[in-house]
């Protein structure tokens, strides 16, 4: 067993509570503050369950019933709200978008901390390799031949980055994740444990019977300010490369095919599968489970409901649904007699409609 | 190359056969045994292949046809299988569940040796982490720092156990799976190769064309008796935990959103995705490949068919299901046509209705 | 930091570029080609972005139009697409089936190179296990005891082999992945990152409110020629082997249950989850994101559609579809409502039949 000073596996981390007063905290947000700007806040909650020095917020005019009995020390509020609540003595925030402040507030509040640059002595780390000297790497890490590991970026217990790899500074891959070859992942970028960036794209030839492997020699190249989840997988490309772009989020065990390219400050939610080649705009929010078949294009600011399956482009954009109902299961199967059969009901009342107007 | 004797990795041997007794058997399973007591039975099998020391079980009626020809020592049956089967001279177990007497039958049989306290000399272990004596951590794992490992528990290779996180007594924890900091995790607990426990929630908020990552200051918190498939990923709570009560079993990639709350007893099947902030009830059976959104209650006791989307809260107990029937490629084609249209033609059974109302 | 020369970790590399004459090219591939044969290949390429070096093909008349304006050296085309494109002076190989041809042009141009035999000084190797001379084991991978791995195999960074598993020749083990003891993997098989074999399958009793585990003793047997993709997990028999046949190629993210047997030559497309006992025929072709029920049997060349949900066994070969039709939103809800009374909807077509027939 080889023990660790606290430095060196300090990565597993995560953050740390910092204590802010109101006045300092709402012009870090960028936010208006009603009440005294002394008050001590050094942590966040529920309103329901908000101490005397947490702040809280209203998410949903459902939760308003918990403002009158809130023992939170704060409340984030939207200007409406706050002039609804005019009478409560409870300092608060106004903005136009509490859930952009309460973010933001979060972010003072659980700071992730500065690490000093280290390498843990169990981490494996070629020769060839470029780390940044403020770069943090992990236990039993290894970083391949020629990889590029950059300023502050942290490297988890575990994470396997493959040979020629660059990986931007401040990014933060977790522990468990790997990154195949020659990928390029960008700056401030969050790769969540037991993501696989860059396996092989799923392409094989027939012949005579048998399957021929079809090298997949593209890249995965992710931009800045990505955030990808654990257990993501997305597939090197065949001849060019899988392109995440800025500032896109994907949730947990989303498969996306080579020769993917996803649009800046796209969200991907969990379960969803993207098959190769598919083109998705900007601004677009998928899933979960939702299922896109090979070379489609989905058009900027697209919204794709969950468990919707995409067999054909959407350029439009809007809210596309196709979520089968569930029911009661007798009532289920009653209605999936009917399904099978729904060309051959379509018919009968056209034969009916014939009928009529011959009766006329 | 570092080389390891047979005590330090034997953490990643399964079960060891047990040579049993039927009568000790029955005993130990709390059933009754019909025929010579000191039969010898070193194994199971499945009824058509056992041989002269299995024991063997009729799960399902359809196999009755083998009973009269198995070579297996013995047969786990119902009293009611065992009437109908009177003649037979084949020692036997009978009991009112075979197949929870299988189940403690297989247990005696395939048993997880004991194994003594190791910590592997490449496993890094913090200086302030705490591991029982008769704990087992495997090669190239990784426990952070104030992390607690309990009595008897078994952290297989390379897994990666966050700062703070603990672990109950005779909890198993198979190769490469992560947990994140701070989440617990109960006794007797199960986690296959490559989960992930404690990874961020998704959470986003929307400002000026770009998004703000919310931290997730929560935990994962998992009881006792828990078993949790290779793969599967549940996120750490927004503000709140995530909590997986006690002796819920979830199979394999399955996906659980933040702050979740799973009721004890509850069975998972693979592939199901479960969004935030959603509450199963104690003893529900969900999926496989079940999705369910976001906000949602899930009453005690329902049961949710496979490949079954539910956007709606389900508070009577009962089975549910949603599943789109699948047909051969042209009738499917011809169906989606009319269901593309099924309000319309609704509209046209209505104007038919109205029509011959009117000529009468 | 324990630093690595190149050898040690070459295994995170990926293929290398060959330059190759056209006339050497054509004979390594079986094909003809009309042209100078001296032409220099250094690379593939798409036709539209190919330089003077690459080679590119027509995978579909789609993209003829960039047959004229294409920089390559050389063209892979079907004969009746040579015919038609007479005239032009680029060299060309021709081919009756170009994916296959350009499957073995571009395993020639990207060649994985030889390794020398190795094991990573930091690599945790049992005693008692078999390692062939020239196979080449990863930075901090773990080989169980009386583990077998086969000439030539690749076992990358961070893999764990469990106790007794056997791994064939010239198989590749990328990082990160996981086999428990026992499993067989075959030769020249590809296991992605992350991918789990052989973890418990999902088998539990209910008695007296609570989930007996059943322990699940089969194995993982997987032959040769196949390829796994990332994070798919294929879970271990109950009490027989859960068995892949050779050349079965296998998506990333599908789940696998116990007891499966998938025949030779079948390809599994991503997202896809197969449940217990399924046998999965030769040549079949399944998914995206299928699912398919416990206990069935799917006949040799059955193809099943993305997304579809399959719940009884198909024998008949064909394709099978089960896609629910994604719709705007609005007009989705209002065919939902049609949708959940369907069977009340039949029933009415039914009631205008009978009054029309009376009317008579």
């Amino acid at each position: 067993m080889r023990q660790t000073n606290p430095v060196d596996i300090h990565a597993l981390s995560l953050r740390a509570r910092q204590t802010w007063r109101l006045a300092d905290l709402a012009q870090a947000v960028d936010a208006e503050y009603i009440g005294d700007g002394q008050t001590k806040i050094t942590g966040a909650a529920p309103l329901d369950r908000a101490g005397s020095s947490d702040i809280a917020f209203l998410s949903d005019a459902r939760y308003r019933k918990f403002l009158d009995s809130t023992h939170a020390a704060v409340v984030i509020l939207s200007s409406e709200e706050s002039r609804i609540w005019a009478n409560a003595a409870i300092p608060r925030l106004i903005t136009d978008n509490p859930y952009a402040v309460y973010a933001k507030v979060a972010n003072c509040l659980y700071r992730e901390l500065p690490r000093q640059g280290s390498i843990h002595p169990s981490a494996v780390v070629a020769a060839s390799a470029t780390v940044a000297p403020d770069a943090c790497i992990g236990a039993n890490a290894v970083i391949g031949e020629n990889a590029v590991i950059g300023a502050r970026a942290i490297i988890e217990a575990g994470a396997v980055i493959g040979d020629k790899v660059s990986i931007g500074e401040d990014t933060h891959i977790y522990p468990n994740v790997v990154v195949y070859p020659r990928c390029r992942i960008g700056a401030r970028t969050i790769l969540h444990s037991g993501c696989v960036i860059g396996a092989d794209g799923f392409g094989f030839a027939f012949e005579a019977g048998r399957w021929i492997k079809i090298p997949q020699i593209g890249r995965v190249v992710i931009g800045d300010d990505v955030e990808i989840g654990a257990n993501t997988t997305i597939d090197r490309g065949a001849l060019d490369d899988t392109v995440i772009e800025n500032d896109v989020k994907i949730d947990n065990q989303v498969q996306i095919g080579h020769n993917c390219e996803i649009g800046e400050h796209a969200a991907i939610v969990a379960c969803t599968g993207i098959a190769g080649s598919v083109r998705v705009g900007r601004y677009c929010r998928i899933g979960g489970a939702a299922m896109i078949g090979g070379h489609l294009t989905i058009g900027e600011g697209v919204v794709i409901g969950a468990a919707s399956p995409v067999f054909s482009s959407i350029e439009k954009p809007g809210v596309y649904s196709g979520i089968y109902p569930i029911l009661p299961h007798r009532q289920w199967q009653k209605n999936a007699v009917q399904l099978r059969q729904l060309d051959a009901l379509y018919q009968r009342v056209r034969a009916l409609e014939k009928k009529l107007d011959e009766n006329k």
